[in-house]
């Protein structure tokens, strides 16, 4: 089959051909890709940076946003066969620890993460398990959806977090309305009454936002942190996703944040850096966000079939994934994810 | 001043003049009473079917359900002032006990509730403490808004309760859909992405329950708890909530809940019965709901703020007060709640 | 191999010479069993009520409360060996169901019960998953533990379901501290800071339940009710754990329970008649209880390992299965519960 | 009467002559001071500390640890008469703002602070407001206790936060076994069922953390986050509570808990720096926690009621009051907590 693989760090992956995935454990599926997701994780993968913390072997093919249909099931499935539709959860979870028992299966002590460090999806077909797959409901396609898997799945993890936390009369803040925000945003107007202000740097995705359903919107200029204290009565919001995590975004989110709320931490790349006494005299919490559980993908291919989640896509086909790769780097996929197709 | 009192159970209530209300503790507000809501309970009041549980003492002023104007505040009183647009929640509470501490204040031990155990509201004027003051947000009118105070509070109240045990991928089934019914369909459809079920026996209420935004609705024929199975692939509703509570929907209610779901009643009158094996085997939940904290009716007046929760209502002039009562004991309020104003 | 098999309703099993069971699919785990408790429901199981709620075809091996030494595994096992000392959770579940996955594995869309609904554990051997194993630590042996896999478990559940519920100055009363209760006691004295009140029949018990840290007792005398009012200023206590669920217990536990606090359901046999007007004025949760999650026996062995839950066992050897379970129905097992060794 | 009152930061306090204090609201409490705690927070104000962040007016009494005998009350008063022995919570709340009607009274919109931003209880009386006034068990004498009303409260605050996240086969993990950390201790005992490690710099105090229940500790010799690690299986706990806050134990405490586990910040003075990408890909919770409730300060009086939390004591008379701050300063109350007591 036709295969994204990454060779050497720094240069980028050639489209291989190399044998088919098959089955060799009784719980393995596999699936024909009919849908990858190009994600900026995946630029950080070609340059390098995940090379120590995934340890994967080179050449690999990478893709960690997948949906298709089954090809192929091991000899202890059951539950999916050849043909059907489905979305796959980004980790291949043990099912046996305490936490996959306790509904956390991203915490799971023995899993892996294709398109991480394993054979991913930008290929024609892809190995997992059967603990990995979301039937698709009639009404979505592969490429509809494949986007949501990880990037959508991380901004509904945490949006659901926060639900017990919010009533009509709270304030949410989210920094970021642009790939992950944009969904987070549909997932918080469908799932919560607070008042939803944004905060963004860029004036075309504040009017997006204002019309997927923002109740209010701060540009980032300098004066965010005082704006959203003034939409606030000067207390700041009970709950603040940061789907930046990087560049002030860390100081304006605590500053953002009233006594007793919650500042949870979504994107990543910069640091947190507060006074102990601040942590307390305030009594906030800063609450980290990872992926969200095999339940949440479920849950939000559920909103996705109700429409209330929709992602603007921009397909390629899988054999101009490079081009696709490059056009992410460059800038050039203003019109939403860029999605492989096959 | 003019006040609809109650001087014989079973008798209808007079329109008599009495002195106003004065302030007498520190912490007092006079109110005066711009919208007061007429609800069944007035009528079961009227036929004495309180009198053992309230206690009270006859002549007395009914009406709970109160919006109005500040007119004088006492000695303590600092945050609401004369001219403030008010609606007043239904109990008048300690602010001392563990309960009210712990944000419970419905199960103050040490409360009145005004127009049940004291001088209510079908009145020019009624007496309160600042403890039970909401501030009206600047779109509402009290004569909107007042029959939210004890109905919409108790509605509200239960579905609060509800989310965080629903998830989009979750069916959430309603029992009735009239008064407190059609408060509790709004509130869902704002605060939930759950998909709602709503079973009624009368399809001009199914109607109306669709265009607030039910997905699915079922004729109570008898075959109410088949089609809610029917639609719930056999299981059942994660969170099933009774707004009648009486005539079969007790049981209906109960075998409508999927296993380790939730039934919480709401409207009553019947009885549940239920052989604790299966309570055990299925793991169920029987939930009470009671009106609803001081936070809950502020948070209530932010939805009907946002236009997310609105009222239908036929308003009478206080002069009008037994017209209303009648009005309403024989069925001609069909637009929504009966509501004086003065 | 031995086994104690059901080969008509009525009629007194027979310890019979059959096949050992043998590994069939890959995460197949067959145990020696070393304990296996002997349990009233075994009782009911041979009279024939649970016929027609299991639908198991005769003759089967009953038993479902067991521990012992995995012997062999299935070829995609990886997380026990053989020689493992294990006890096992009563389901067999399919960890792949949306109740699985949210850590409610009793739910299991696609469960077993071995000893029920098939093969179980009054054997030498017996064949169940590797999802059900929970390794011991090494300071316990399968013979003390036993008994904990499906009774125990389903007291520490209920436990484990109050905690979040109770503070140092509410008070817990439970109904029943025999052989379920005297685990369930063991577990609120480790795991809250509430004063218990144990209401039971029988003085001895109440002297028991003095000695393992209740801080008061109620002899079921016919004041019951009155007595536990008394303790608790007139207002019933905050959890009613309820581990009779028959003869009136029903009826008293709701009465116990205080406005706003929860009856829990975990005995049964009786019903539950309460009016929905008594519900919702009290505002009253009353909460089922069924078995235990795997996390939930994995913590019960922690508690069993650190010596803060002792069950007093009467051992039996398997080849006297039918004294066994003759002394449980005539009453001879007063020291505790009867295990089954090999 | 005599009163301990500060003239000019930096310099220190003079026992002054002043007037009683007199009841000027009707929910005015005045309370004979029976017992005032003496704790480092009054020498960070003696030194200026918090001058900016209190702005209180120079002179002004010191103390907010304080328990008593109520000895007048306001016109309002109902619930607490003269000759109540009485523990004080340390803020005087509004009671009507949404944080106080939430039970969140810590972060009431309209709190003064007695001792900290008006006058407090190092004094013969005190005026506070019967909010604030929590009445004693028979058994406990305001000098047992008046130490609890702040640090003890406190710890117990954050204990109790940490409650329904621990399970018996978790770990939490202590940083600081001293002043605050001793009674945490105690909570944990009390409340929890998980296994406790205490990471301290005393061996002294490690070794009265055994007694008091600990089940492993570990000397802070710059190993003890690999001791801690190497206790948990390499994975950390699930619950850390940080009693210091400073000198690294910040950076010890994140490091010390496990993925999709919480770090909760008690002790302050120093930073927390942690990058997103360690809160995102770890998913870790950073939780603050300031005093506690009313509630709280009730439920931490039970369990001193109980003897499951005790205090070691060392009593000056308040003619010694700045002796005692003397030897607080120098060390010289190494037998507990020092109590002016009159």
């Amino acid at each position: 089959m036709k295969a994204v693989r990454v060779h050497e760090y720094g240069k980028p992956p050639t489209l291989d051909d190399i044998p088919d995935p098959v089955v060799q454990g009784p719980l393995d599926v596999i699936v024909k890709v009919d849908a990858a997701g190009v994600c900026r994780t995946d630029l950080h993968i070609i340059e390098g940076q995940w090379a120590d913390k995934s340890g994967v072997e080179l050449p690999y093919v990478i893709g960690h946003e997948n949906a298709g249909t089954v090809q192929e099931v091991g000899a202890a499935v059951s539950t999916v066969a050849p043909g059907d539709k489905v979305i796959l959860h980004p980790l291949v979870t043990c099912g046996l620890c305490r936490a996959c028992r306790a509904g956390d299966d991203v915490h799971c002590a023995d899993s892996r993460f294709p398109g991480i460090d394993t054979d991913g999806g930008m290929a024609e077909y892809l190995r997992t398990s059967v603990r990995s797959i979301v039937k698709l409901d009639d009404g979505l396609a592969p490429a509809d959806v494949a986007a949501l898997a990880d990037a959508g799945l991380t901004a509904y993890h945490a949006v659901r977090k926060a639900v017990p936390l919010l009533h009509p009369a709270d304030r949410v803040v989210m920094i970021g309305a642009g790939g992950l925000g944009h969904i987070g945003l549909q997932c918080l107007v469908a799932m919560t009454p607070s008042r939803v202000t944004v905060v963004d740097r860029s004036q075309e995705v504040l009017d997006k936002a204002l019309a997927l359903g923002a109740h209010a919107t701060v540009l980032s200029d300098g004066s965010q942190v005082e704006q959203v204290l003034e939409q606030t009565g000067g207390e700041g919001a009970q709950v603040v996703l940061d789907f930046v995590g990087e560049n002030g975004t860390e100081a304006d989110g605590v500053a953002m944040t009233r006594n007793s709320g919650s500042y949870f931490v979504i994107g990543y790349g910069g640091t947190i850096d507060v006074p102990t006494i601040d942590v307390i005299s305030r009594e906030i919490n800063i609450v980290g966000n990872l992926v969200g559980s095999y339940n949440d993908l479920a849950d939000l291919m559920e909103l996705a079939a109700q429409g209330r989640v929709r992602l603007a896509t921009q397909q390629y086909s899988l054999n101009d994934a490079l081009t696709a790769l490059d056009d992410l780097d460059g800038g050039r996929v203003p019109g939403g994810r860029a999605i492989l197709t096959s």
